[in-house]
């Protein structure tokens, strides 16, 4: 139940990404509009890539709208590669270890959405996961459980297979405990060159998303609008909810595929989920 | 631009105050209906008597619909006088110093508005401030400047005319500074015994605020609701948004008047702004 | 390597414990004299038995010398039984769900010292945790992981024994991975009736512990201290250091030993770790 | 009652200054040597140059050794200017507010140290800075009343005829108060390419200063020191406390004086109260 926005581009300034819009993912934390909820102010977080290869994240359990922080730096900081998530807590406690996006090595991770009836079965979701991987949980939500699944289930070789294992070993482990229809997720994942964004719930009724349309499209489309021509032609935007109105800005992602954002063209694969490799 | 609550009457749990209302003042953090913002995170505080002359207060940054300490105070926590305070902040500080109620001695103070163009004429109502209290100042607040000024014009002694001159002080400043209609407030303070609730605006167009009927009536419209069984005959409520719908429950405070809670009748007198004594 | 208190006897102001006592704990959050670390500033928690019988908890990442709404609540509360714990991490992130004392049921359980090598052998111990409990696991600190074995064997049945086991069980488990001597606990935790306070370590080298004389001794020993006289006849602390300087006032716990102070005449019993008896 | 730092020279990792060293200033919040208090844990902040000429600030209320988000941006920050700041308060709340450094356009401003008997005095203090920065007060602390009559006194103009006065005029409020000697400072100061560091106090007893060595002399003295050889030569640093044991490598900076630190030689300059220009 949170909001997402990952870009991929040339080297911006996180301020342009995140504050400038008119509609921007700060904006949405206080009034989202295609959401589940319309506040979602239990924390945020942001991840991005700079120097080395590991990517950073800054995360605080304070609204976005008021982190003051997150303004000086993101004044600062330009980046690539940014990933930005707002989050509405289902349950789970409001703390640092609990916000997106969540890192391994070289990798992001971020969820909106949630895995019904997780407390019945989280454990048996626990014990799935890699055992060299499980001391590395750090926070208590769905969300991380469904990336060290994803984890354990090949996502650095492979995202879109290892996601599909992923929530097809969900799926299963919640219909043994009697809870239908579990997973609902839009889920963004990158290891600082590609970038996988999966529209996905069991129900076939998944969140919003949306990516940008290609800039010389846009450009051509609206000559006029200025921020557009300081894009450059690799820019891509997907998100939960379109960042301002611009008619043929914005594309819905289909249900139940995922979009491979990088260098030259994008992908759009059908996403289904499989069964787990290792079973 | 906030929300708050004032409770007088037999010692009854803060939890039943705060959590259990179907409109309580926590789901109005998240939801508010008649505020002129429906979100109000940006932190929260409580006031009450207890133990000793001075009121306790606790106050967090985080928003109130997160906090975990609240819930746990108010499971404990009975008091025959409770103010409780959500703030959307217009632009001041999210630190603690900066959330209501304000305390002085034994008496609290508590405000829903803003005094426009503040920041203009700050400094001269802060000179205004009795030098001996200028100190104790801890927060950037507009609301906390009314509170020191109310003190300085004789808050213990005669709330309402302190108040009266405080706005009316407030007015004339802003005045010299070409700000027109500069007050929007409801207030409400409380020395632990009486309860003095405000609802004044320089335009007259005034944020809402309710007293609750006087419970044995309400017992009469409403037998079958269980809860007002419960409560003493002293009972008061004073709000910014009714707890819950029910019929014949909730009065509307009018303009440019105030409310006098204490043990036996109300009092209803009208309020307006002074020229302070002391000019 | 933490600190902590816990109190048993009259209600008492939790200001006169937290706060007055010369060597207090808040004091020892910044200057602990016998603590593996002089700083203890990595949150806080109190637990307390008040209204209904599940115990209240209030826990902040703050340091305790510097929380304002600590301050506050001691000087309102009034308890007759009290554990106040401050923290200094090892290494887990500092986040409310980590601090102590945890809480199930009418339970609180709080522990001084660590669980060496415990990422490498975390998995196993969660995976002894009784699944119904697993769930309920909040935070990531061997401390909690030690709370749940010890409820998964029995605590809320006999604590002595459950605690015997959940150590035997960790001994075992870290043994298999080449960890020798792993445990490194004072331990305290209570019903709300009964407090057991443990002193063990695998090592036989275990963090001081004490508890305090009988009043009665204390009054005829230091007639001239006038704080003994407001002391009611079944107080006891149990307390990681003294409180403050007084011949006579505190007794030292004994290595590999259980205190269980309750109505009546307290018991000391030795502790060693058994072989849990479900495997 | 603080501790502080600062960096001028070839941009180099935040990382590398604020942890890397034995004895760094995140050191020194736990365990200061030099300091009047061992922890520095009020909060803390850090300002740097980087986009624009307007510095950034990231300021936490928690301790600086725990704060994962400085040990994350410290990683992926290069910067040829840095300021950092670890606080003990001496009673002003520990809000972000009242973390240093302070900053004003495009000056930054820290401060060790404290305004005896500021409570007394505070008002008249805040009546002579100039009433159009005045509203621009976030805080409540004796440092920040410092920095703005600083600043009405001419920072921007010339920063030791600036200070100098207004140590002048606090001296002379003071003891108008029968305060004595009520200034204990180090402070630094920089408009982004020059860095001024006071250290003075009414007493003569000033807290420690020193200044870094020029790099080529301490490679000569020291050659095996690997990373002396990537420090540029325009290196400086001037801090509370020496961040390493290096014979040769730190030097006082005397009682009552200034060092300038900008491109090409340092200036050592006597620093002296004056009297105001402007009564």
């Amino acid at each position: 139940m949170c909001r997402w926005m990952a870009y991929s581009g040339d080297p911006i300034l996180a301020a342009d990404l995140l504050f400038r819009p008119v509609h921007s993912l700060i904006d949405q934390s206080l009034h989202s509009q295609l959401g589940a909820t319309t506040t979602n102010g239990d924390g945020f977080g942001i991840g991005w890539y700079g120097e080395g290869s590991r990517p950073a994240v800054f995360k605080s359990i304070e609204p976005a709208w008021n982190d003051e922080n997150l303004r000086e730096l993101a004044a600062q900081l330009r980046t690539r590669l940014l990933f930005a998530h707002i989050r509405a807590s289902t349950g789970t406690p409001v703390q640092r270890s609990n916000c997106h996006p969540f890192r391994h090595g070289n990798w992001l991770f971020m969820h909106n959405g949630s895995l019904a009836g997780f407390h019945d079965y989280k454990r048996e979701l626990m014990l799935a996961v890699d055992p060299t991987l499980y001391p590395d949980v750090e926070g208590s939500t769905d969300s991380e459980a469904l990336f060290f699944l994803a984890l354990t289930f090949g996502l650095v070789d492979d995202p879109i297979a290892a996601l599909s294992r992923a929530v097809g070993w969900v799926e299963r482990t919640a219909a043994r405990h009697g809870v239908p229809d579990p997973v609902q997720m839009t889920v963004a994942t990158t290891d600082g060159v590609s970038m996988w964004a999966f529209r996905y719930s069991s129900a076939h009724l998944s969140r919003s998303l949306f990516y940008s349309t290609d800039v010389r499209t846009l450009v051509a489309l609206h000559p006029e609008v200025e921020v557009l021509h300081q894009l450059g032609e690799e820019t891509r935007f997907v998100v939960s909810e379109p960042l301002r109105e611009l008619p043929g800005a914005w594309n819905e992602v289909a249900e139940s595929s995922c979009v491979v954002v990088r260098p030259g063209a994008d992908e759009f694969v059908p996403f289904a989920p499989e069964a787990p490799a290792r079973t």
